[in-house]
This record gives C-alpha cells, sequence and structure tokens, in this order.
C-alpha cells in the first residue's frame, strides 16, 4: 500500500482540491494542517522553494497543487478516459486558476485579514466571477449538464464545484441566476465520499 | 495524419514551448501567427475567453497553453516514463509559471514597450531569477546533470531549456556562475530539430 501525506495549511486554499480527490477516491492519507501562525515561519525552510502544498508518496517528495492533483487523479481515476479528455480537464483547471490569480487581494483579506473583504469583492463580482460563471455554466450545458468532460467524473469537476462551493461562502448570493451550476455543485458534494469529507472537515475562510 | 494549427502571436511568450515540443517531435503543423495590433482587435472575441494559445486538433479546440504542451508530450513521448516521472515534469513547469508571473512588468516592458527594462530587471533579478536559476541547477545535478526527470527527454526541459535561454535575451551576462545550466540549454538547443526551428524562426523580443 502506498503511504501518502499531505502537508498543507488549516485553510482549503490550495489543498482542499487535493483532499477532495482523496475523499472521492477513498484512499487513505494523513492530512497534516500546519498553522500559519504558529507553526510555518519556523517549518517554511524545510519544504522546497518554502511553499506548501506538498505530497509525500512513501516518503519521495510532490510540490506543486496541481501536479500533485493531476498525479493522483491518474492514479485513481479521474483524469479522464484519454488524453485528450485530460487535456480537457487540464484547460478547465488552468481556467479556475486564471480566476484565482484575481481573486489574491481578496483572498488576502478572508485569510489574512489584509484589506475590506466586501470591498475587494465589489471590484471582481461583474468583471471577473460574473463572466467566470456565465462561461462555465455554458460549458457544463454543452457538455450535457452532469460533468464537464466526457461523461464520467474528473477532477475538473470536483476542482470545479470546491471552487465555486467557496465563492459561496464569501457570497451567498453568487450563483443567483446560475441554477444548473448550483446543481451541479449540489450534486458533486453530495457524492457520498466527498459529502463525508466536507462533513468532518473544519470551518475554514476559503 | 492528424491535422494540427497552433494559433498563437507572433512572439515566444506562452506559444513557444509548444512549437519547441512540435519541433522537437518532428510533426507537422500549421504555426498561425497573429499581429497583436494589426489582427489581434479584430480577432480576440472569436477565441475561448479571448485568449492565446489555442490549439486546433482536426478542428477541435484547445485553450489554455500548458493543457496543449501537456497534450502534445503525451503524444509525442515527451511527458516521462510513467505517472510519477508526469508528475515531476509537471512541478518544473509550474515552477517556470512561478518565475513568469514574477516577471510580468519586466515582459510588459520588452514586448509592450511599458516601462524600462532595465529598471524591471533590476528589480526581480537578485531574488527571483538567481535563487531560481540556482535551483533549477542544483534540481539538475541531483538528476544527473543530463536532463530533469529521469533518464531521456521530457517536455520540462525543453520548457527549462527555452525560458533560461529567453532569460540570456534579456540579460546576456545572466548564466554568470551557471555553467551547467549554460551546457544543458545549449545541449537542448543543439537537438537537430530544436536547433533547426530556432534557426528558422524570426527574430522576437520574448
Amino acid at each position: 500500500m502506498v503511504n501518502y501525506k499531505l502537508h498543507y495549511f488549516n485553510v482549503g486554499g490550495r489543498g482542499e482540491l487535493i483532499r477532495h480527490i482523496f475523499a472521492q477516491a477513498g484512499v487513505e492519507y494523513e492530512d497534516y494542517r500546519i498553522d500559519l501562525k504558529q507553526q510555518w515561519p519556523q517549518l517554511k525552510s524545510n519544504y522546497p522553494n518554502g511553499q506548501l502544498p506538498v505530497l509525500e508518496v512513501d516518503g519521495k517528495i510532490l510540490p506543486q497543487s496541481y501536479a500533485i492533483g493531476r498525479f493522483l487523479a491518474k492514479k485513481f481515476g479521474l483524469a479522464g478516459k484519454d488524453d485528450w479528455e485530460a487535456a480537457k480537464a487540464d484547460m478547465y483547471i488552468y481556467g479556475l486558476e486564471d480566476v484565482l490569480r484575481k481573486m489574491f487581494p481578496l483572498i488576502g483579506a478572508l485569510v489574512l485579514g489584509k484589506g475590506d473583504k466586501e470591498e475587494e469583492l465589489a471590484k471582481i463580482k461583474p468583471d471577473i466571477l460574473e463572466p467566470f460563471l456565465v462561461k462555465y455554466e455554458q460549458y457544463l450545458k454543452d457538455n450535457g449538464g452532469q460533468y464537464f468532460v466526457g461523461k464520467e467524473l474528473t477532477w475538473a469537476d470536483i476542482a470545479i464545484a470546491d471552487f465555486i462551493d467557496r465563492l459561496t461562502w464569501i457570497d451567498a448570493h453568487i450563483l443567483d441566476g446560475h441554477s444548473s451550476l448550483n446543481e451541479f455543485v449540489h450534486r458533486i458534494h453530495n457524492l457520498p465520499n466527498i459529502n463525508k469529507h466536507i462533513e468532518a472537515r473544519p470551518k475554514m475562510p476559503f
């Protein structure tokens, strides 16, 4: 049996997708959570480039959240049925990252208390978040409404559901007018293993 | 035979890695180059999210440069010999992207003439570019000095060589003290197919 240990902070951030993939696959791993204020200053220099998450696989180290996510998705049959589907899943996930990058000031306000949450949200809701939701809702419909890629669950679905769910933590009205996405997020998060993970996890700011 | 058409600007940017992968594989494709000032304003709305590069594969559309790069690398046997090697290649490429993101003001100065090149370079050379070169040189040595991943060429080598080569366009002295990386870039760029591509390509700002 492979021994997995995920090193990340005690937030969702770039670690939560990995936790969801483990959950969906029903694979055991150590969910090692580091406190950003109390522990990280002492631990940072132990990690490649001083960054988290890092996945340990039988003691071997893999940094970079999406490299980890894709590696596990392939292992657990969540990366699409062929190279084209794998590429489509990648494409959707890079698209999430493009949006996430534009949310950094907002996330800073949420996680680190830097700046005003409502102000930062107002800056990006109309021009970044709304167009993203419109576009992804259309992609979902174009693929038949169940999954984003092909006819089975991939890590793209898991990533998109997690990301959009966390947008609703910031703005409970963000899915108003996006009922297909709302239904999608609930459907993915009601998959039994993911649901169990969500019910058990600690409350997080993002 | 698969029909490939790469849509990108007439610069290196996020398209050049894809061109190098095609070159190394010896696979024909249409290298469709769009002029940023003359053509792009009219064409932008035709593309998903108004972004390039886009790869057409027998008429099907794939956006996102790294989704394209990984798809082709897998097709052409340049993505490592197993899932772990594929993940290591991913990791190095995400590391390049982390550096590239910090170079955006510098690249703006180079490509769009926004701001002063020397000033922007001075801001990131000691704290971003130098540590990156030190770290990647060490990774290369740790893996035996020939390749970054495993014992054969991967798209990580191609991406790293292209990226560092382009750093030397900005600063001819950037590899002073990094003779292993210098040797690596020359070795990769002297691979016959890549060399042929480089000799034939138009001059580009980045």
